[in-house]
């Protein structure tokens, strides 16, 4: 692992690193930050996953998370939202699909299947390395991310019931296969086939599986997105016929930007301790 | 005046305009921040600098002082830091030297003296334009900025004895005619005649004029540019003979970026809050 940069920050460290990874067979970035605490033993850590345009930078520059997780003693891994470089033909073409899109699934379709295998980066071999080389309590971890990567943040968290302790959203996708977005990244990655695409769809995972937790969602109202790709009331819809406790949250008048994300992640950063540290 | 975008944040608005400015005979940029406060009546204004580089929008994304803004009902207003598309042959060219590097003077060399005039711009044909568009005090108000603009908030501080209540900075330029940047700098905006540079040197005004406020600086001591760049000792040197109380604190550890600024914008804000509601 080659360490590219690091930043002091509220006390603690950001670090920028790079490694060969081999569930993307490519080389992967992901941003980490070390509160003080971390300093004097392991730490619970909390995920990040960003949406799509974003890289692993996003979330520290713009999210304004360290303050909180330096209160608290929150260690925060932020990883890119895609392999990148590997030299798949077009994966640079569009900004919705190939490099900076990789949606957190495992692609099952040539050729994005050689490399574009995000699912199990973030949940198994990303959390290895993390506890291989910084301070992190491996039993102590949860998740949260934005759009695209609040969707895959649900996904992760219902794919492996009790490996997170909480979940959370800023504007997640609700329901992929019927968003533009996710109907192109599941056509793309998954194939035609869309029984197979429910694998990776929060909205038809949370009808099998529910979390011993409620998963909490922030949404603004005035999201450009909201419409059109997002689409929250699926995911209530499905939650509530299954069972599965959510708090969705509808914020006026606030848009699909980091200030929006900004603004709440206080209040976020505070669900997940309340469960990382109970 | 053009609105160009608006984003909620914590409670209020990020707005991002654009306007003819007569002093760069051009039109400019501008952000401001209006706290959740200021739909009920005038509130105090904190204008904040930004660095070599840097636009309108690096402040309000990177620093994270509108959760303090709007804890406490401060407006915020960042410009850019120059005029952009004069015209002027070469004015992309470098990027310590014409756009994105204004360096909060007012130019009086040819061809820059046409365009180059951030000094008037920040100091009054903005703080006009921002009381008859948005409810601001215009009695009370603050200035702060990092690096360039750290030095830029010193000069127009220091040119202005009572207009700003208070003065900070983060890792400012201390002594620019001592420091690589600032020399290339005057040198294309005032010409050859190191005498004139004086009246554009933090260190040099404050020999003649001391304010009757400390003076707040952060610098981190793992600052890239502390030792060529910004030679903190010269300001302090300065301040000390001239009997200008200056709090300037050495951060251990910390870098010149914004991870920096926003490790310390919380204290930087009660600084100014304090002196902005006294």
């Amino acid at each position: 692992m080659e360490l590219l940069a690091e930043h002091k920050s509220f006390g603690g460290v950001v670090r920028y690193c790079r490694h060969p990874s081999q569930s993307c067979n490519a080389p992967m970035r992901f941003a980490v930050y070390l509160p003080p605490q971390a300093t004097a033993g392991p730490v619970p850590v909390l995920y990040y996953l960003a949406g799509l345009t974003c890289t692993e930078e996003t979330f520290m520059i713009k999210a304004g998370a360290q303050r909180y997780a330096a209160e608290h003693g929150i260690l925060l891994v932020a990883p890119d939202t895609s392999p990148r470089h590997t030299g798949i033909p077009g994966e640079d073409d569009d900004w919705d699909f190939g490099s900076g899109a990789g949606f957190y699934l495992d692609a099952s379709a040539a050729p994005w299947s050689a490399h574009y295998r995000m699912y199990s980066y973030v949940t198994d071999e990303l959390p290895a390395l993390v506890a291989e080389h910084f301070p992190a309590d491996p039993v102590r971890q949860s998740i949260f991310g934005h759009s695209m990567g609040g969707h895959g943040a649900l996904v992760c968290a219902l794919k492996n019931p009790g490996r997170y302790r909480s979940v959370s959203a800023f504007a997640p996708i609700g329901a992929p296969m019927h968003s533009p977005w996710g109907e192109k990244a599941f056509s793309g990655y998954l194939g035609a086939d869309r029984d197979a695409w429910r694998a990776w769809d929060a909205s038809e995972l949370v009808r099998g599986t529910q979390l011993p937790t409620p998963i909490l969602i922030d949404q603004g109202t005035a999201d450009q997105f909201l419409e059109t790709q997002l689409k929250p009331e699926r995911f209530e819809a499905a939650c509530q016929a299954a069972g599965q406790a959510l708090i969705l949250r509808r914020q006026p008048g606030y848009d699909h930007s980091y200030y929006f994300i900004a603004s709440f992640m206080e209040e976020h950063m505070r669900f997940h301790v309340e469960h990382l540290t109970a």
